[in-house]
């Protein structure tokens, strides 16, 4: 099954921490599951907070980030009766702004649950709550706000 | 002259953004300059976001949270009126929430200049004000909540 990053055009498929053009990126891949949006994602050892063991609190920021992008495009898909990799441009959101709440320590080597649910999305701007789990802790939450850049990629993409 | 990390006992020290005992990390370097803290970085061309040239949205929240969690430190050691690296448990804040505005596009290959500013510190809280700058154009401005953990690491720690 193609992830939605794997539908990015490859002009906007460079991000470190989701694109598949990217050689030494994430690769984070989030999908669709029923109304929600879910990414997995395990973390090297390289990959630390300052404690060895639990993740560095910007490796948190990258994978809500990335995948609540990537979720708030799959919900203006679906809210708009499009097909991923259809004819028309690519649906494609940037991050406005992003609050994290740090609930509990990220562990490494454990296989991390990032889901997203759609909070509201009118005209060019999404909101959607995230959460990040380890084991059925969770361990962060996150809120996005996306928006649709209207103009060329270059004069409005921030990731 | 030691950053503010430098000082960071060896066991916190493994971050993968600012730990000097993390040989894969970027090793982000924090100075308290007059009233605030000031780090400079130059990300490179793989730290790339989805478009090309500029950077991805976790480097920045990577930036942000790493420094902002040094400046805290900082501004207890001043507000307690002690001297890094003196002879008292070194005094470590971690992340509890960090909000970004995501401004412009962040560049790379370019100094990026990040400042943090005291909000706030009451007992074992500190609200610390950020922002990042390119050029002279601020790219992206964030707050952090931190907090100076009372237990053991292993419990407590977020990155």
């Amino acid at each position: 099954m193609k992830a939605i990053q794997d539908y990015y055009p490859e002009e906007f498929a460079h991000c470190f921490g989701c694109g598949y053009a990217n050689p030494k990126g994430l690769h984070l891949k989030s999908y669709v599951e029923g109304n929600m949006t879910v990414a997995r994602f395990t973390a090297d050892a390289s990959l630390s907070g300052g404690h060895p063991g639990n993740a560095y609190g910007g490796l948190i920021a990258s994978l809500l980030d990335c995948h609540g992008t990537a979720s708030a495009a799959a919900f203006a898909y679906r809210e708009r009766a499009r097909a991923f990799g259809d004819d028309l441009p690519a649906i494609r959101f940037v991050t406005a702004s992003l609050k994290i709440d740090y609930k509990r320590p990220t562990p490494l080597g454990v296989e991390l649950v990032i889901t997203g649910e759609l909070v509201s999305l009118k005209d060019r701007k999404a909101i959607v709550a995230l959460s990040l789990t380890a084991d059925g802790k969770e361990c962060a939450t996150g809120e996005m706000v996306a928006v649709e850049p209207l103009r060329s990629p270059a004069a409005t993409a921030a990731g």
